[in-house]
């Protein structure tokens, strides 16, 4: 069994557009759906959308609600659990605070990109740690063209690039997040 | 390198409801967007939409002439790589002979599903096969609550579920694909 805490956040602010210019994105109907059943899955502590604008958490919890309370929790149950570890944040600094206030104790970010960044650590290596440390993880996934680089740069520890010798590299956030909760977080098929 | 032909296949019918009732599925645009771009990354041969109905291959063609062809090709260049390695089948007996004439040779198809069945194959070992064998897989996929049992058991091979030990298991077939192309195309990361 996993020794540490693990969370993860989705950002939406600061992020790149293809100009590299910065922007906030929207909130997508379908990142709540698929990161969350995958979240729910690894049996991550806490699913995090991180966004700073008020009417974007008003449509966080209105979508929540349709699952939740609405028909759809009827019809759906595995949804309404899925849903049940989504929460909402303003900023990733008010979002660190939080979690550290709440957990008495650091919490490592962790940020992932399709991006080089010098000073990466391995999958083998952070699933090591998660495994056997009693620590707190905080693992970022960004929206729109990736996560500002001073965000990334300010990070515990960045991991490496999935499948960084394609030539072609372009997963949405919904695969890239499953993939990296399934190196990090999933059992040791490899071994099997 | 990679030894064997993969191709993958995402089958609309026939497939169970909830009630386990024998359904056709619709096809849904983020399925081409996310599994595309996921099945480019590791270089899969193809991505066949089986789907029986003519009207629901209209729909496929002109998402896809958007993103080659209209403002999106344009706008979203690695978009319009992504989209250019899928194709369209009526249903998986025609798949299967066309693939076969083609490679003329035998395409061992490989099922996965959420349920569990006798007779599995682990993740390394058909891992080991892909790498190593000059041989073509062709990789069922499904969509509504799985592919019909009889389909399932006339593969060649079925893949362990992922995941199966764990409480909560619904991953979106957006993430099952990724998470089960990551394990048998991906990167050796877990010596790194």
């Amino acid at each position: 069994m996993r020794k540490a805490k693990v969370y993860i956040a989705l950002l939406h602010y600061p992020m790149y557009n293809k100009r590299m210019d910065i922007i906030t994105t929207s909130i997508t109907n379908l990142d709540l759906h698929d990161i969350s059943r995958a979240a729910r899955t690894y049996d991550v502590d806490a699913f995090f959308l991180v966004h700073p604008s008020p009417s974007q958490h008003e449509l966080i919890r209105d979508i929540i609600s349709y699952w939740q309370e609405g028909f759809g929790g009827e019809y759906n149950p595995d949804r309404k659990d899925a849903f049940s570890i989504i929460r909402t944040a303003t900023t990733l600094e008010e979002l660190r605070e939080y979690l550290e206030s709440m957990n008495g104790d650091k919490v490592f970010t962790v940020a992932t990109d399709a991006r080089l960044y010098s000073n990466t650590i391995s999958y083998s290596k952070l699933k090591n740690m998660v495994f056997n440390e009693e620590k707190s993880f905080l693992l970022l996934f960004g929206t729109g063209w990736g996560i500002q680089k001073e965000i990334m740069e300010a990070c515990d520890y960045i991991l490496q690039p999935i499948e960084a010798d394609r030539r072609y590299n372009h997963l949405s956030v919904r695969s890239a997040v499953s993939i990296i909760l399934d190196r990090l977080l999933g059992e040791y098929w490899f071994n099997l």
